[in-house]
């Protein structure tokens, strides 16, 4: 009786390392700021720009390019029709003056380690559990179109593609005419089999960087807490109208911004809270504020303190709209649980990284990520590596070359032992 | 020795009436909102489509039209090319979603009210001692382009052309562009001997509908003070990153809105204050806001309140930058002085509200007009007709046919006691 021997784990070649490079240096510069960061919002020309140099990269190298109905952009190896698909990605849209890595890296690396382990295995004549794809899912920011995480959203069913393509940006531009604007409103059903999916993101936090760590495994996601509230008041001049007889929503707003960042001091470091957007009406110097909108943020590893913040906030709401003679309407409220993400599969990254002689430790992240839609249905694995002074959503985002070189050899390491090994990750 | 015989004072016709009517209604189609109100901000197509409407009017009924550098469109009768110009007028633009009389009511009544005096006047070989003129000043509002009274600014002096040329709306539009796309950057050089200036316009106070007065005579204006202000921050995710490193303008910007609020509490009526318009970058729901420039306003009669103000207001910017740890500019900062009218131009107004049997009584404005830019060089007679309960920078603006005519009455009466009196109003 034989012990079943191992294969050697494949890596990416050095000519692989340049392709990435390569890849990486021309996404750079689609939508560059002069300050040397990205603003590529969500299916903007430039977006349209970079799914051209990722779709025609992918079908030089052998893949098979489906396209869905939110524009989602599936890179395909397919070796069994009826095996299910190990999936890697992430997103290639940016905030606004934003940096080059944040998305971009996840999808580039994984389309190379994608075209890197596929030659490899062929050339070994090594058969794969399972087929492999890359995917750039659609507005993971959601900057440029609300909520973020659009595209791995439909994708999962969280979201109906109707209200996906409804979503309008600040010039009431349709998601969905968008995507038509630049060539991306697939008409592709893709509806594939998962066996799991790997992400790997610049951390957006110092935490690999001061430990000199070069991969960090994520185990768990912090919940949030997002709301829309609209504050209504009443136009009027801000000359002659008598300070008492005053709706103003955009003091309102002003009271809950302060409020918002108040209640996150109650509790240390447990929770985070902002409000990153406000749109206001008719925004004219001379005229009070009749409606104001703000997008509010919580987030806590613990759920009982989102909730608990969440009625004080309704009370807190409550009392601003007295106090100024304003009412208010939540427009939309979400919570998203916390998660743990797949043991075994965060088993298997430590095992790769020890393989490959990278340092490895276990994260969390605050942020979401489109690992995060996917790991209510799929296994998943979250990677990171580290991020200069973990500066993000910035144009001084910043990562280097060798830790990039580091998480595409891990992505790749990762993706052969997923594929190949005989434990099943479900 | 014969006492010169005071000639009868010229009213308005029914025909001049209807007209009047008729321009009005013409004028409230373009740029009409769904709630009755109007939407036509400056140099907008529907504000070109107005002027379109005033300009062919003014012709029809035998002005010379000339269009200044900056849109300003003048409507003259001249009697003698040697006399000064006694000018009325007003702006056409309005601020986004408000009523259709602030303004407009001006500029078509002083349409009416010099092309009725002139036809009168010749009809009885009466001849006056000046010419007459009409006049829409561009960019009274300062809501799409700022400041406020751009137009009569430029004419006087107070601004220069290139600095009006280059204001930029919220598209970074610039004026001088916008106002070529409606036809209405003009080349005529027009330095017009002014003798004197009236305006007429609806109070914006519930002052004459709750003392049932015709008419208020403005005897005074208000002080403002107007800041531009922008905080600088960090941009920087709001999920992962610290609550104790961010450098949030938004944050700031909120103690600010709430800071110029409470200080014009501390005075009860003698101040009023606002922050009605705020432009964030990069707003966005996931980043922590970077830039965010704030337009605040003081007005007060009292000049001495508004300079104690502003030095509080520098030391409280100074202390929200400290705790928010972000830095803040201040981009513009204007003090408007207090000033008084015309005491002459005043008296005539009220003896001619006594000849056509209307009650007029003196009022005050807090809210700035054309007439005050004039004010510092000219004659300068400004009147007020009722506004329903006050309300203005409203679509539910409201003043009835009866004082919109009483007003043609007035202003038309005013036009002809000061053209043809022997007193000078210098």
């Amino acid at each position: 009786m034989s012990i079943p021997s191992t294969p050697e784990l494949i890596e990416p070649s050095a000519t692989d390392l340049a392709a990435f490079e390569a890849l990486f240096r021309q996404s750079s510069a689609i939508g560059a700021t002069p300050a040397g960061g990205l603003h590529r919002l969500a299916a903007s020309a430039e977006d349209g720009q970079v799914r051209d140099l990722f779709r025609d990269w992918l079908e030089a190298h052998g893949f098979e390019v489906r396209i869905d109905a939110v524009g989602n952009l599936f890179g395909l190896m397919t070796f069994d029709p009826d095996a299910p698909y190990l999936l890697c990605g992430s997103h290639l849209d940016s905030q606004p003056s934003a940096g080059r890595f944040d998305g971009v890296y996840g999808v580039l690396a994984g389309a190379v380690a994608v075209s890197s382990l596929v030659r490899q295995l062929l050339e070994r004549g090594e058969v794969p559990r399972c087929n492999l794809a890359v995917v750039n899912w659609t507005n993971e920011e959601g900057a440029r179109f609300q909520p973020s995480l659009i595209g791995s959203g439909v994708f999962t069913g969280a979201l109906t593609l109707d209200s996906a393509w409804e979503s309008r940006d600040g010039d009431g531009i349709r998601l969905k005419d968008a995507l038509q604007a630049i060539g991306y409103l697939g008409n592709d059903h893709v509806d594939l089999n998962i066996a799991g999916y790997v992400e790997i993101h610049v951390e957006q936090g110092a935490g690999l960087e001061s430990s000199q760590t070069a991969i960090g495994v994520v185990r768990e996601t912090w919940a949030a807490l997002k709301r829309r509230v609209r504050f209504d008041g009443e136009q009027n001049h801000t000359g002659p109208t008598p300070m008492a007889a005053r709706r103003d929503a955009l003091l309102a707003a002003a009271h809950t911004i302060t409020a918002v960042h108040d209640e996150a001091l109650l509790h240390g470091v447990q929770m985070h809270s902002s409000v990153g957007r406000i749109e206001v009406y008719p925004n004219s110097p001379n005229v009070v504020p009749s409606r104001v909108s703000l997008l509010i943020e919580y987030r806590s590893r613990d759920v009982d303190l989102l909730s608990a913040a969440s009625e004080r906030l309704d009370a807190t709401l409550h009392a601003i709209a007295d106090k100024t003679m304003t009412s208010f309407e939540v427009e939309s409220s979400v919570l998203r649980s916390p998660a743990r993400l797949h043991d075994g599969f965060a088993a298997l990254a430590h095992g790769v990284g020890a393989e490959l002689g990278l340092s490895t430790t276990d994260s969390m992240t605050v942020a979401g990520h489109d690992a995060i839609s996917l790991n209510r249905h799929y296994p998943v694995c979250l990677l990171f590596i580290p991020s200069s002074n973990g500066v993000s959503h910035n144009e001084a985002e910043y990562t280097s070359d060798q830790d990039m070189h580091n998480g595409l050899r891990m992505l790749t390491g990762l993706l052969h032992r997923a594929c190949t090994s005989s434990a099943s990750l479900g």
